[in-house]
């Protein structure tokens, strides 16, 4: 029964992704004789835990009873007080717990501490899931870097634009709306200057019912963007656009009468992945979806500095070599330096097919 | 319990397929007392056909029996005697079929001549199953040309080789042998002089256990590649060179020395592909397995002269927009004129992805 019990508090959670970074997403059920008695997720950064709205809504049915709970517990004062602190003092018997948190200031200091309370205490329950959901979180606590996801729509010949650069519309409206799903689920998203020239994209989330939308990240090493681009001028999320050390100053002054613009201005004279990770790390970004162009997911993959790559494929053919491809970098010599993926995830959206390809290992 | 002496039967033919052409793969078993007594396969053009063998293990059990045949037994003296006078003259009680043959020749008769005899026919018993089984010899029966299917195999990013020409391998071992059997269940396999002159190709089947070479039908308007290359010397299968009306003779003679080498001249300067299925399909060539190269690939979609697209994508990117693409024609100006394809097929073969895909409508 652990693991159906477990199973919802995973659902729970999975529902929240994207709502609660820089936190994970957490669910936990409080379960007393074999029903529940209390349900909830952390819904946002800065408000209560999981384990903080179950118990609320337990009451005293707490006592005794068992808590299922998709992350190791709290046991510091953070912007809440420890939850491990709570579940002692509500009277818990038993904590199920599926992963660890691999922040040291909880890691397996949660689980002492309830133990010491003489509380029973069973982890790894649906393990591999919960450190799935949370995958954008433990990546950046272990590497300080966000997880970056490429992504791209392509033809079936590997083209994003006829050679006249018509590209309206490769994909159908289904991988469309489920690009919007992908914006909601990623702390950032990322295009180079090219890109806002081209079409002056919002880049925003646009979901039937609402989404969050991500920080809009431009790359723009001279801050050549028109000031009147969409992204920093219509407030409608939170712009940084990442430039040379030498870029104008008056341009950045300009671009920053914005209240939603921030220039965030790189070392060298060039823009450099490497560096901009750490910063955009620094930043408690967990997470990037980069959209291109062609140009700048060339540079992510020469230098492997990717997790994953979305690719949306529609069954349409350019069937012109000259048309534009979707990867454009210095790219590899000789075929068996290509960089390995594996294939995770295949299915048809629309007419269309998203493939979900996983670097081998990460450089 | 119909379908599931007939899916028997199909599977039956099934396993014939690239044996037969160019006449259809055919099974049949005749049952008795709920019992299968008899069971055949049609094996080559020429011999006996499915209700034949079958009858022939039936014996005298075949009175009172009913026979499954994937297709409609013949009515007309072809290079055998009719299957229906066989089915009458044994004393069967009834036929189940699942396609209606449509040679104009056979088409309802032998159903007819059936009937007559005081014999119960059942018909389209898993008739969708049966046509998708003959699919290349129905679509020849229809048009009168081969059915035509383009073979690529490519990265991620739509490439068929890096800038520098480097192509060895792009995809696994067993995406390799899926293409070799492949080239087994065509009547022959086409290739541009490009192809030829670059790797000097076997073009042949080569399987663990043997299979069927295909006719290797090259595209050289000016009887251009070098007259040692292996499709004109090593006598492995037969090999149709394509070459335009003004070619020279004496380079034809050269080529024709070898046995199994026919040139092919076509009535215009230039290859014209309408021109070239026309031939071929009077020929008696069902299903043309077309691999390449790009600029081939590239005449065949301009035209949509196709029926599906086979596609291995390997997990790999090149990253180079200057590498080679996968189609190399001239291509569409704007992306709604873009042929549409539906995806059919989807698979993982060892690491890379196979994608089938099928022209919405013919053009």
């Amino acid at each position: 029964m652990d693991e159906k019990w477990m199973k919802l508090a995973i659902e729970m959670a999975k529902s929240t992704l994207g709502q609660t970074s820089p936190n994970p997403a957490v669910g936990a059920v409080v379960v007393k004789d074999g029903r529940a008695v209390g349900m909830g997720a952390h819904l946002k950064s800065g408000e209560g835990h999981a384990e903080v709205n179950a118990l609320k809504q337990a009451g005293d049915e707490a006592e005794g009873a068992t808590i299922y709970v998709t992350l190791e517990p709290c046991s510091h004062y953070g912007k809440t007080p420890p939850c491990a602190d709570l579940i002692i003092e509500k009277g818990l018997k038993r904590v199920v717990i599926a992963s660890v948190d691999s922040n040291p200031l909880v890691s397996g200091n949660g689980i002492r501490k309830l133990e010491d309370a003489g509380i029973e205490v069973t982890t790894a329950v649906l393990k591999e899931e919960a450190l799935q959901l949370n995958e954008f979180f433990f990546h950046h606590m272990k590497s300080k870097k966000p997880f970056v996801t490429l992504k791209a729509a392509m033809t079936l010949d590997g083209k994003i634009a006829t050679e006249s650069g018509d590209s309206k519309w490769i994909t159908s409206t289904e991988a469309r709306e489920d690009v919007h799903f992908d914006r909601h689920l990623h702390d950032a998203i990322l295009v180079g200057s090219n890109t806002v020239k081209a079409d002056d994209p919002a880049l925003t989330t646009r979901l039937p019912n609402g989404g969050i939308s991500p920080v809009r990240i431009i790359l723009d090493t001279q801050l050549s963007i028109d000031s009147s681009a969409k992204v920093l001028t219509d407030g409608a999320a939170p712009t940084w656009v990442i430039c040379g050390k030498g870029a104008s100053q008056e341009r950045e002054s300009q671009f920053t009468q914005a209240d939603h613009v921030r220039v965030l201005r790189m070392e060298k004279e060039s823009i450099e992945i490497p560096e901009l990770l750490s910063v955009l790390g620094d930043e408690k970004i967990l997470s990037v979806y980069v959209e291109g162009g062609s140009k700048v997911h060339g540079a992510f993959l020469d230098q492997k500095l990717f997790d994953r790559l979305i690719l949306y494929m529609a069954p349409k053919i350019i069937g012109n070599a000259s048309a534009k491809s979707v990867f454009n970098g210095t790219g590899v010599e000789v075929m068996n330096e290509a960089p390995g993926l594996i294939f995770e995830e295949v299915k048809l959206l629309g007419r269309d097919l998203k493939l979900l390809a996983r670097l081998e290992e990460r450089g």
